[in-house]
């Protein structure tokens, strides 16, 4: 039979874009418009429950920029789609990405009508990259962005994610690890993605491994023996009786090393806390206690705040998915054209037209003290100039940058000069200031 | 430099799992727990804005079973994280999926406790599908139970999905237009997807055309004689004014054909009867109107109970992440081992032990009465049996149900025969009768 296959080359990836792209390349095409043109790619509106975005994915997919091609099957599909005349799908074969694209480091806090890249090109080439950035920054931006709230909530306590079955598929499940890495998170239990994320593997068993033994004592005598050291997951039958299992396991024989119990269910504060004292009075303070179970960053933070002898945090479905707010409208836009200012009538939204640089303040203890969005060559900005070009004449200039190494530290770096208004969990947002530069200002009140 | 890659190939996929998965399955094989094992796929509760699901993705992911397996590559990979011992390494180089796999057809409406897929092997082979299955199966089932809804919204109106820029990742995108087929959606702006899915394209333009002319009017002329019939998209000014210029163009011209114009912006309702009322009044009866911008079924129903002259509508980021209920809750249970009953003690929970069998029942008018959930050889329940033998022993026993065809006319036909409480928009659930066999209901009784 024919199978049908998961796959996706990145070979194919031209190919992943919205048809009205490729109609309009052979407007363009048709109509000799090939001048160069400036696309800007942000996001409008913080959802309520986030204070700031991470900017993540927009060096990766920069770099694939200048990968992407049409190959003779591509070409022959477009064909039967009758739309294509064939010279211009032969033009359409030779189509490479020769611009110049400007991004934020990966893991750069980045606030409402911020340029995360701008892609400076002949129009066909920036046309052509948009449904297929919008949906790689998109990605890891949205899971960067909550992974880093549940990391602020846990505090010093290490959170694994243990999203895989959740996320929307195969790509999500291991790209999203390479944004839980750029969040902060310390382990994933995801072995494809955390082997091509290099971040490390954690895990610990599952309630059918209980349920296939006789009883819960033999599975926990069994995992143990075989793992020195691991963590047993305490709650298929009861939670406090299989903590008390443990114990008489431990006390049983010397031999058995436990790292960790396992909650993954009910009143994870009290039974955290049942647990520890049990575990302490029989004389085991060094095994740690970590908890699953519908965690977010609200709940972790409820746990935290209460004081609750939780060790580590194991994350899945709220945050695989960034449930609250799966989503940001980014938007990515043609702001110049041969020369001049384009923008789009939106009323009550804004729009920045021309090629622009993103610039941050800092205060004399190296805290953020704000944004200035200007025109990309604008003399005279205060603040460190935030986007750098990637890419140049479609060749990836920075290696490093490409590989967007140094994005967790960026990350790490970066709470610590936030306000401390960006950092809460509330709903709501902090009074961060973003403005315009001079000349940015006056071109949009006389556009 | 070396390039990061998107592409994950279907022979990785055995490595898409959690760590447990394999930590369980070396000390299962260590301990000779080789029995017969059990594993049922289903959902616990329905979100609050769902009245049924729709399985989607279980046949799929059944055939890909009988495929996985773990290559030199990956052997090496999981032998440097010091976790495996080189015998059960050897001996996961020989792992198959050897056993039975039953599943309901794709595009089955889906209840609360109801088994999507069984799977019954070696403990070992079983064990190890969980991760994987849940991933493959969350994305299409949650993607096409949402755009069932907007479809039902949208009446005898064609809907396009329009959110591959918003899914999550590359394989959301593209296996998402498999859900939306489904669902029974009537096209797609999506490439690749729609090439791979077998999906009719569609898609109109963007602003950056129109941005990338003078004016507008040179835009309008310019597409739409390159592409006669073509929808054209008047907001990118002002949406009533762009109507007029439509208009405008067409009486100068006799020879330009437009299909329609494209609202992406504005009180959808109110600017669609005014272009109505315009385009009508001009002589153009037949230029329809399709409406986009952040629709989801409540907003549809509304339009179209308005009476809105919409005659089709694009929709993309509320349905392509679902974002009112992005997740259900699968689980993947252990549910009988070495021929005995297992169950999970979870309080308020329902958990269903041993091998099982679906029947619908359908009263005189052929409509849905209700299911009952019965052991897989319990004989004498009334209804049809929905899960049916997909693989057998390893192989694909059903090529036909292997590729889910006839998913989205199972879904047609199943939409015709549900009460009308099941169809409703509103949140909140119907009284859709879900029922245990005698012999179920005293297994659950007494365990």
């Amino acid at each position: 039979m024919r199978h049908p296959s998961y796959a996706i080359a990145d070979a194919d990836l031209a190919m992943l874009t919205d048809l009205y792209q490729l109609t309009m390349l052979q407007a363009y095409w048709v109509e000799g418009l090939q001048e160069r043109a400036t696309f800007s790619l942000f996001y409008r509106r913080l959802p309520a429950t986030r204070r700031f975005m991470l900017a993540c994915g927009q060096q990766y997919a920069a770099e694939l920029a200048t990968r992407l091609h049409f190959n003779d099957a591509h070409l022959a599909s477009l064909a039967e789609t009758g739309q294509f005349r064939d010279d211009f799908l032969a033009w359409l074969g030779q189509w490479r990405f020769t611009g110049d694209i400007w991004t934020l480091p990966e893991g750069t806090p980045v606030f409402e009508n911020e340029p995360f890249m701008e892609v400076d090109a002949p129009l066909a080439e920036a046309q052509l990259l948009e449904s297929l950035v919008m949906n790689l920054v998109q990605l890891e931006t949205v899971i960067a962005s909550k992974a880093v709230r549940v990391v602020l909530a846990a505090g010093d306590r290490p959170v694994m994610d243990f999203g895989l079955r959740r996320m929307h598929g195969i790509d999500a499940a291991v790209r999203g690890v390479r944004a839980y890495r750029t969040a902060g998170l310390a382990g994933t239990s995801n072995v494809l993605g955390g082997l091509r994320h290099e971040m490390p593997l954690s895990g610990t068993m599952a309630h059918s491994y209980i349920l296939a033994h006789d009883d819960e004592e033999a599975a926990f005598a069994a995992f143990a023996r075989h793992y020195p050291g691991t963590t047993l997951l305490v709650d298929t039958h009861d939670t406090l009786a299989g903590v008390a299992k443990v114990i008489a396991l431990m006390d049983a024989d010397p031999e058995i090393r436990v790292g960790a119990i396992r909650l993954d269910s009910g009143d994870l504060g009290t039974l955290a806390r049942e647990a520890r004292t049990r575990l302490d009075a029989a004389g085991y303070p060094e095994v740690r206690i970590v908890a699953s179970s519908g965690l977010d960053e609200w709940k972790i933070a409820e746990l935290v705040a209460a004081g609750a002898p939780i060790d580590a945090f194991g994350v899945g479905t709220e945050m695989g998915v960034s449930s609250d707010a799966p989503v940001i409208d980014l938007s990515y836009k043609l702001v110049e054209y041969a020369g001049t200012p384009r923008l789009k009538h939106s009323p009550g939204k804004i729009n920045l037209p021309c090629r622009k640089q993103l610039y941050r303040r800092q205060d004399a203890e190296g805290r953020y003290a704000g944004d200035i969005i200007a025109l990309r060559d604008e003399p005279g900005i205060e603040g460190e100039a935030l986007l750098r070009p990637l890419v140049r004449s479609g060749q990836v200039a920075d290696d490093e940058m490409a590989l967007a190494e140094g994005a967790r530290e960026r990350v790490t770096a970066a709470l610590r000069c936030m306000p401390e208004s960006l950092l809460r969990m509330e709903a709501g947002h902090a009074d961060y200031p973003v403005e315009l530069s001079p000349a940015l200002a006056r071109l949009r009140s006389s556009s």
